[in-house]
């Protein structure tokens, strides 16, 4: 590839309107946003409108006056067409770690003689961390991982639900929803997804895939913002069956009312637990509006589009990286990562030069495309300077090596 | 109590000051700071600089190059002068109920044996609603409640943890703290505290009391932002012993280094779950400023004066209206209320004459004293208008009957 290539294929992108709805800062090309999402333009109005008028001008009388009883709902339904939901399947809150636990919790209870969360090793961390400690709770439960190819033949009556993630955080391969999912129910088990990394760079189908559970991200592609709240969705044949173990006055019929036994809501309204951070919803409301007149399988085009022209750069640029994630781009989510012996520090020699990755431990260099903002060109320029520091050795120094709290 | 009196108490009034610190609109006398605080003037330039210059600006480096990977801890440690506890006791995270949710399931699992959590008959509903799911979860427990002059006797060897709130969200009548935490330990039991309608408007003193944990809420007297974040307190002594069943990544002793298993933190960082918004953080944090050079005792001062002297005001104007609140000042927190058979609609009609207070079902309309920005004339304006309003039946029209979502 090269440049006017590039620019080439950026000038037919159908999705190229979208990144003037983003404060990208001059001068650096990001490629985190499976980490953090870039800011979108409308978010900083949306806060400060929600602080300032809303919280300052009408205080209290904001929860009726301006909705925010609502917003977790509403940006549910928002979200519905993104992920291949009905409005009425998804809510707003907590975090993905929370909104994990009570799933799982759920999915355990509704599979009675059924002990086992069965997931696969190196699935995200806090996705096995909640599971274990869910496990340690409640007596005879056990989080069994197998690698992914053993998943069919470790499936069997003890299993109660199936909790995968759709595209692993780490190598970027994409897992067939509808497949699994369906083996999962020919063992009569539940399948539950983790969408944090596919939701809003993929045409993610929870309806047609017949998940029953699933959870994700609000900061990562739907650039809600550092630590936005999460999602979860249940299926709405399963939402009356199932308890949330999280039961919050949110989550009850008439909050406002004050009695003394929690009845649980009709409907998803059931796994709102505590109070949500209207701040933090205005900004993900902000973020979700980045997404208004997009064409979700225009957005899947172009996440592959991006991901396999940096593929062919960097493997033409840099012979001293190695692929890491899965060739076929069928197999493959929005992000790709690349091994080198010293990922971290070329990753923060990288960042220095004003290209944005990220590194994954031990030996991974790591590249997001959000379709909404990044070019090929970016893909393409991105390469060339990844190049640049290898032959160079620019890389080898000592403050590219100092690790951070975060990387 | 005249005009001119109260007039004189705020001119003495050492915590005058605090009141120039918050945006409080024009015309309106704001007394439901117990539910959803005022917002302060440092709030929209700090959330704007985390949204516009941290996040749009630096993007994911913000998490290390503006320490928000530290923010749960640096805000806890802030808030530690403004409930008596250690800094390294306090975490800001998640939201009340799901925090109850974490420090209850360790308490019970902290005291093998015993099955009983143990809580008075109308607390908030949330803190009973937790309970219920928890007990749901864990094969034996059971959450008990009795009424508040019987928690002695219904101590007992099977009691795990006694939870109880400070001060009581309807009736405003606040318990005694150490007191009963050594009752609950004499019985073997941990004692958890619910802060939320006391920490920012008492001389709350967690390790005078030897209290053993203690959540409380962002959003009222904290003057977070509304759904702001809450925070949680486990004693230095017991965090080793505890486990936070909603074990995720951020409480894993290194949540970088994804390894396939959980390893709880040293200390209080345990008790994180999830990523946390660093949005509402920042707004908090604001709030936390408010607390700035601000004597606490000052503040109970000042709630037990503004109190006091809306009663007697109410009681010399409003003959419709019965204090439904515990008379003596030494026996009650920072809101007052009050039983008239149409609570609502007084209340609806009250707000609309410019004074913001609640209603709280079936019966009572609800004022909250929020020393750093209430005054004497607040709570005397208050009394005029109500009595006002009851004596010319104002309020008992069709607009102020109807209900909202949220009352």
């Amino acid at each position: 590839m090269t440049l006017d290539q590039a620019r080439a294929l950026d000038a037919a992108d159908p999705l190229a309107f979208a990144r003037a709805r983003f404060a990208l800062p001059e001068g650096i090309i990001y490629l985190d946003g499976n980490s953090l999402g870039a800011l979108p333009l409308a978010t900083p109005a949306s806060v400060a409108t929600t602080v300032e008028e809303q919280w300052g001008g009408d205080l209290i009388t904001s929860w009726n006056k301006h909705k925010w009883i609502d917003a977790p709902f509403r940006l549910g339904a928002r979200l519905a067409p993104i992920v291949g939901a009905g409005e009425d399947e998804l809510l707003v809150a907590d975090s993905t770690s929370v909104n994990l636990f009570k799933l799982l919790a759920a999915a355990l209870e509704a599979r009675p003689g059924r002990r086992v969360i069965l997931s696969e090793e190196g699935n995200f961390p806090t996705d096995l961390y909640v599971a274990q400690g869910l496990a340690h709770m409640i007596a005879g439960a056990e989080l069994r991982t197998v690698p992914a190819e053993r998943i069919g033949e470790a499936m069997d009556d003890e299993t109660a639900v199936l909790m995968l993630t759709h595209v692993d955080y780490r190598s970027g391969r994409k897992h067939d929803m509808a497949a699994l999912t369906a083996l999962a129910h020919s063992a009569g088990a539940l399948a539950l997804w983790d969408l944090s990394h596919s939701a809003g760079a993929m045409a993610v189908d929870l309806a047609g895939s017949r998940a029953d559970l699933a959870v994700g991200c609000g900061y990562k592609y739907l650039n809600g913002g550092p630590g936005a709240p999460a999602f979860l969705f249940v299926a709405s044949q399963l939402q009356g069956q199932l308890r949330n173990p999280l039961s919050g006055w949110m989550g009850d019929q008439a909050p406002f009312a004050f009695e003394p036994t929690y009845r649980p809501r009709d409907g998803i309204g059931r796994f709102l637990t505590g109070t949500p951070s209207v701040i933090a919803l205005a900004a993900l409301e902000a973020g979700l509006s980045t997404f208004d007149g997009v064409d979700i399988d225009a957005v899947e085009a172009k996440a592959r589009s991006l991901s396999e022209h940096f593929i062919s750069s960097v493997e033409a640029r840099c012979p001293q990286l190695a692929l890491a994630s899965p060739r076929d781009p069928a197999q493959r989510g929005s992000h790709v990562v690349f091994a080198h012996p010293n990922a971290h520090a070329v990753m923060q020699a990288l960042i220095e030069g004003g290209v944005i990755g990220d590194f994954r431990a031990p030996d991974l260099v790591r590249f997001g495309f959000a379709p909404l903002y990044n070019s090929h060109e970016d893909a393409w320029r991105a390469s060339q300077l990844l190049g640049d520091l290898l032959d160079s050795g620019e890389w080898d120094q000592p403050r590219f090596h100092a690790r951070m709290a975060v990387t």
